[in-house]
């Protein structure tokens, strides 16, 4: 037994919020918050390798791309590089569109101020962004400010901000915005962060047109998620002014909530969220953007940004931050749209072929097991829907095999195919291809040359020396009334044998031919479908037999253009899955006897297989 | 722009859950649930490469020696190797220990059902699971079951399980528990999966001592977390004797919000989770129990679960389930406990040094800024915090000197250096590494050779031709009283010169003996502090001067066992920052002059530098 750590006296439960009246918990989320994309600037110093300008200039026409209206960019009062990307964006014709804004940060240091808003001069649309620290930690740690100190300092900023944009004549070539954060906001009182935040108000005098921006960091995410919405709540209740005042989210990832707690807050009352793409950002990273728009997707929320081509954007956002997207990630893993499990295949198959069944489309009402977003949404296709391990079940080696070689195989030829691919899966202890699989189809199944059988010659005529079936009635009596007789020339084993034998078809005709070789089988199951269309159309053919006096069952298939060829290679390759070299154990009771020319003369009239093998 | 797809066609907003009486958010988690921990069979069954025997056996002993008491360990009847997996750890001895229940897991089929029951003859302590889907989706797409048939089937299976374990007496050698999943049950109506549970329940008969197991999964995740907080309320709310029955929570993570689903559904009254480590499992995985347990932990509340080592764990799971732990992963990421921006090195680094101040042993109230959890409690040391790349600032270089160099460098120096390192990470567009701020740090402050000045021979003597300095009232006048006299042998640019000079202490009559040689500095700023302790104790001297006439501040830094040769090594290194092959301009006014034997005599007497320089 490990020691386990008492860890009640060195960390304190994070204290709830009053909020005697909650609303947020009969809410839902129905429309798209405001988003601002933080990668360039919260996201990119947390890198351990941050991006040079032509990475961020390249990330920053992604997020244009993609429909992101608000980007902070920088945080050029820190270093030169930022500085510069701020230039060559506001300077370089064309880089920003019309209708996006750029978002700059800074601290609450007038000089470091000053040279921020000398960042965004000559912008078409401009935030300039500052944060202060409020939490009790913070101010006793870092700055020692007393409360009074710090809604001092804020107060001063903001009327900074606004003498040197929105109050200065010559800056009024830019639309000016303006957002405070009181930084640790989820470690901060609610009241004094409403206090602070009445003080940046009033300094700024926002309107509703022109609403001020309080961006309400969970800057270490400290508690369960609805203790956030529960701070928001607070906030949107106890500002005064709401209507001039823009409640932007912030949350970082420490307990693994930052998307529950954007969304709760959302439900809270918050009108914009600010997070990067994959959850870039400082330690657990900012919120996740890509599973927050495709979050509010799958409920019928349109996010207004563009994630059809996921595969895309997870391209770009590798490069540039050089961390891979988790094969986890919601919507953007590798991992995530697929399914390995045998029941979960099984289910999701089913779905797509009632899907198919009910004839809808694309953009039809979306409800498959397992698949809470169509994978075409973002780009995905079908065939990587379902991957085949030694966990898998019939359904994933079928789908396969009906993905790549569209064949739709029957019930229980997919139980015993499953059985063949689990024993490779578990032999190499690994994750088949589909291309293994399909090989494996073909090899057990010898549909690209039988081993040991093969049909050199053949006919199917109507055996004239039977009597006739009975004709149907009100039909006239014609030759497809009539038994069939098989006669051909079948290879075994390289040596061709003259068969001829008599049946309700060409299967059955066959059978009883082999039976004079010593080959006795009797077909117990049979279905036939046609692959592709027009004048490539194939027919296929799935036989399961048993050999007689055996209880094992065994599966042929055959695929030809000849309808008839189809049948008997089927017959054949369930023939062959009998023979020792396959299943370790002979089954063919009598060696075929050669005659002077190589070629055998038998001829062997035997029982009526049954009637189903012979709808053909 | 893009076309943005409008999605509220093919997509549902989630029917919200009625619930008028809602519990759940005026709730805080107290202390920890039983953990489930199933890696080894719904984490396993969703790797691409699933673990074999061996793996599966190391992972089973790393998650006992976590102290994880339920393991689901197997789907046995799904596979030869879960079956024999599941065999050798009932019958090897000391494989379980006494207190760990086996689960197994099986579908509602009778011959599965039996080959699971079968796979635990002889085990301790069993759980049998049994799993149906009972979403309307499920029902009508996978089974075509009308919610009749499912209870039906539900009650015999849970019958046909009692038959076999608690009823049967041959297998009263085990401890038998039952669990009971509906399966889908975040996509099933709240009134079924209480009326399929209660017929369950009905069959099984459990005990207040023996309870029943009703497992409620997310196993798509299809909305916000606080709608599956609500359903577990209601199912809390409306089973019937609640007392006998274990809620049990398995969120999946499709919308990234199993952490948060599983904290709020226990808020609402669920006694245990089912989980994975580090979040495996299908698709986007089962919900995180490194991250649950860890939440619990920074709130005061032990997890019963032992992660003290975790960098082991990680290595173990790595290693068996061929995924690597994301690096921006919660507790378990490698960029998780560190810090690369400037203000949060800051505020770091400050966290640290109050702490320190503060006399805070490890076992104390812990509270750093950006650091919710001590890195010692997971086995991870406070070096690797603080990380340095061109997005840093002074605290990041400052702190890689501390921990590395033992050296708390003033406030000034650390912005001098920042500079030194910033310009550095962005000439490499990347992160540095410690040894590289570390030999950066004594490449700019000379500290291992002085590329241009260095002392051959010196005496500091009290300066017995200047009149003593008044005595201080009540004190002997001694010598300490007198000003002071450098002479000595300075080595510049290969030629040795012979020089003296006088001043209040050593540094300043070291300045003024420089004077004489045209290097003209004055003293700014000084600190001086000890590295190490006993008899390896250093004195590490830091020095900022301007040279005379200029405003260009240069920093030197002197380490020594002799606290003047220290000094006067700080010195010399800040007069070698002056020298054209550092700084692109000359600063040295004049030329040395050399005399006969290469050895320049200069003698001059020139201005006080500045008292606090000599306050050694």
């Amino acid at each position: 037994m490990p020691m386990l750590k008492d860890p009640s006296k060195k960390y304190k439960k994070f204290p709830p919020i009053n909020l005697p009246d909650r609303q947020w918990p009969n809410k839902t989320i129905d429309k798209a918050p405001r988003w601002l994309a933080t990668d360039l600037r919260d996201g990119n110093q947390s890198l351990v390798d941050p991006m040079n300008g032509d990475q961020k200039w390249e990330y920053f026409a992604l997020l244009c791309e993609l429909g992101y209206k608000e980007i902070e960019v920088s945080f050029p009062s820190a270093s030169q590089i930022d500085f510069d990307f701020t230039r060559r964006l506001v300077e370089t014709p064309g880089a920003v569109p019309d209708d996006v804004w750029l978002q700059v940060l800074s601290p609450c240091r007038e000089d470091l101020i000053r040279r921020t808003v000398e960042s965004m001069k000559g912008a078409k649309k401009a935030i300039i962004h500052i944060y202060l620290a409020t939490s009790e930690c913070f101010r006793r740690v870092v700055f020692n400010f007393s409360e009074d100190q710090s809604v001092e300092l804020a107060r001063r900023c903001a009327a900074l901000v606004r003498s040197l944009t929105k109050d200065d004549p010559s800056q009024s070539g830019t639309e000016w915005a303006f957002e405070f954060s009181p930084e640790t906001f989820s470690d901060t009182s609610p009241e004094f962060v409403v206090r602070i935040c009445e003080a940046v108000k009033e300094a700024w005098e926002p309107s509703v047109e022109n609403p001020i921006i309080f961006n309400l960091p969970a800057t270490v995410e400290l508690a369960t998620p609805n203790v956030y919405a529960d701070q928001i709540e607070y906030f949107c209740q106890h500002i005064t002014e709401r209507e001039k005042i823009c409640v932007s989210l912030h949350p970082h990832n420490d307990r693994g909530c930052a998307v529950a707690a954007a969304e709760l807050a959302q439900m809270a009352g918050a009108d914009r969220v600010e997070g990067c793409l994959f959850g870039n950002g400082e330690r657990t990273g900012n919120v996740d953007l890509v599973t927050l728009a495709l979050n509010l997707y799958t409920q019928g929320v349109s996010p207004n940004i563009d994630f059809s081509d996921l595969k895309n954007v997870i391209k770009v956002v590798e490069r540039c931050n050089k961390i891979e997207v988790h094969p986890r990630a919601p919507y953007g893993g590798s991992l995530v749209v697929c399914a390995f499990s045998g029941s979960h295949q099984d289910a999701i198959k089913k779905g797509f072929q009632m899907r198919e069944k009910e004839g809808k489309e694309y953009d039809d009402y979306w409800q498959i097991p397992y698949l809470p977003l169509d994978p075409k949404d973002i780009g995905r296709d079908y065939q990587a829907v379902i991957r085949v391990n030694s966990q898998s079940g019939k359904g994933g080696a079928a789908w396969i095999i009906q993905q790549h070689l569209h064949l739709d195989l029957p019930r229980d030829l997919q139980v015993a195919f499953a059985r063949v691919v689990q024993e490779m899966a578990e032999k190499k202890g690994r994750e088949l291809l589909p291309t293994e699989i399909t090989d494996l189809f073909r090899d057990t199944y010898s549909l690209t040359q039988n081993p040991r059988y093969s049909i050199v010659d053949y006919s199917v005529t109507p055996d004239r020396s039977s009597s006739p079936a009975p004709p149907e009635p009100g039909k006239t009596q014609n030759t497809t009334n009539l038994r069939k007789l098989f006669t051909g020339v079948i290879s075994i084993d390289g040596v061709e044998y003259k068969l001829s034998g008599r049946g309700n078809g060409p299967i059955s005709s066959l059978a009883n031919a082999l039976r004079s070789v010593g080959i006795d089988l009797d077909v117990q199951d049979y279905k036939e479908h046609a692959v592709g269309r027009g004048r490539d159309v194939k027919a296929a053919t799935y036989i399961e037999c048993t050999a007689a006096g055996s209880k094992q069952k065994v599966w042929g298939v055959g695929i030809h253009e000849d309808v008839i060829l189809s049948s008997l290679n089927a017959l054949l390759s369930a023939a062959s899955n009998f023979s020792p070299s396959r299943q370790g154990t002979p089954r063919i009771s009598k060696a075929p006897v050669g005659g002077a020319n190589g070629v055998v003369e038998v001829t062997d009239i035997i029982n009526v297989l049954e009637e189903k093998a012979d709808g053909v």
